[in-house]
């Protein structure tokens, strides 16, 4: 059994309050797989790279223990690059440059070895992309997890309405998520949303934490209060990838199972936030997921007793 | 042993996209002594109104037992109206008319029988009136609470600094805490505003929930989910009274029980915007805020067991 993560691997250029980087390893395939790689170990990741990208690049997954195998590489072909430059209150950004180069034509292609998936992680990308790798799995997993944007609400919301008939969760953000339902309420917004396909929603509010919704419940997870936001790229692939590892990780679906699954998820997207790109994710070990988890425990912990 | 609460009690004039109502009682006393009432059975009240509020309007705080001796009634006096109308989205509104009639003379006068006090509620009102307040205490109290807001900072600051000084708690929305204390962050804000008085500071978020700062933690408090806030008037002044009438209720002071506390607050500020000003405060069960309470346990409880 596997996890099957779908999504960019990529070039970042960022600058932020805190400094800049000109040439990053990014991506949502990266962050997510490497979120992923801290709870589950049989992680294969489908996406598409140019020559540009090269070995040592790669081994930041494999050094982890992830299946590159999915990855196609394009001779003589550049990588996808993204540019963006974060604002002082780090919630707003300007994307410089978007050069989609072998992005343009994805055609993604699961190797047989990727038959045995349970769990599958469709990052953000095309819809059309998104349905093509459904369309490829002879068997249907046992969890599909959603993330998208708005940028597909724009231009592709038919194809991105098709694909969420087909998935158990959607992670979106709140703006997004009042953008697909049309209702200003976040709990509108969900009963709306949990009518188009997906049996359990997330909302990520950045800082205020993320609500899940489903089985008629919901639940909400707090934000680590950070004293400094470095770098806010790939927070949510982390957040996605540390979801579906999670449960991956337990293999069984169901609303208590979530919600851990929000918290580790949020634990990993903590740690994103803290360095440039990827590079706190690189780095992580055991006994520091173990330590924020502990963090995020007593953050919330209340007892009343009456 | 009782708990003092000051601030205004006035009337409202109040319009939301859900309706309107012309003049409904309303102030900061108002709300919170309400809110406290449903957990605290000794509060006192000090405030000014005019002849106009009549008896009928004071019955809404005598019917739950709160002690109105310190409600100065000016004869021939107007009391304070304010009249507000509410954007779509309710998280921003437009004051209309400020009428500040009898609290444009306000000098609180504490009867003899206040002198009770062990638990203080500073409602949103001029630093030097809540000043004059604690100047008229012969004893120190066990907690003074602070509420405030932008306004104060923007002109009265050096008056609302010394009362900093002199309280326990600040309750303070996010916005304000950034501009108290220069930081964007709200731990660095948090870490700054706890250096200038107050042990602990409570950030409110609005439907985000609220953040405790105090001893060297931090508890993340959700806000409920609602399908509908119909109007937000007096939200906060009724999680200050929720909060201070919990910790008057236990009679001790440390972070586990401010933690309870601030879902108490949260729980009846969920309340409170349910209906009209204080509408839904004045028909509040002890059977609908224990409901309401478990379905704030439900909303955050996770266990992660490893």
């Amino acid at each position: 059994m596997s996890l099957v993560i779908i999504g960019t691997v990529a070039f970042d250029a960022i600058e932020t309050p805190f400094g800049k980087r000109d040439k990053i390893v990014g991506g949502a395939a990266t962050f997510a797989s490497l979120s992923a790689s801290f709870l589950y170990d049989d992680i294969k990741v489908v996406s598409i790279i140019g020559e540009d990208f090269g070995d040592d690049n790669l081994k930041i997954l494999t050094d982890k223990g992830i299946d590159v195998d999915g990855i196609e590489i394009i001779k003589g072909g550049k990588s996808f690059f993204w540019s963006g430059k974060y604002h002082n209150d780090m919630n707003s950004r300007d994307t410089l440059i978007t050069e989609l180069n072998v992005l343009e034509n994805f055609d993604p292609k699961l190797p047989a070895s990727y038959q045995d998936c349970e769990y599958l992680l469709l990052g953000n990308l095309t819809p059309q992309v998104q349905i093509a790798t459904l369309g490829q799995l002879q068997n249907k997993p046992k969890l599909v997890v959603l993330d998208t944007m708005n940028f597909w609400m724009d231009v592709a919301l038919e194809d991105l309405k098709e694909v969420l008939q087909r998935v158990n969760v959607l992670t979106i953000n709140d703006a997004e998520a009042r953008q697909l339902s049309g209702e200003y309420s976040l709990v509108k917004a969900a009963q709306k949303i949990l009518t188009m396909g997906p049996q359990y929603l997330i909302i990520k509010k950045g800082e205020h934490g993320a609500l899940l919704f489903g089985e008629n419940q919901i639940f909400s997870a707090p934000a680590l209060p950070l004293a400094d936001v470095f770098d806010p790229t790939g927070a949510g692939d982390a957040f996605a990838g540390g979801f579906i590892g999670y449960l991956a990780k337990v293999n069984s679906v169901n609303f208590t199972n979530m919600k851990n699954a929000v918290i580790f998820g949020s634990a990993l997207a903590s740690f994103c936030v803290e360095e440039f790109g990827s590079e706190k994710l690189q780095t992580l070990s055991q006994e520091m997921i173990r330590e924020r988890i502990q963090q995020f425990i007593a953050l919330t912990k209340f007892e009343i007793s009456e």
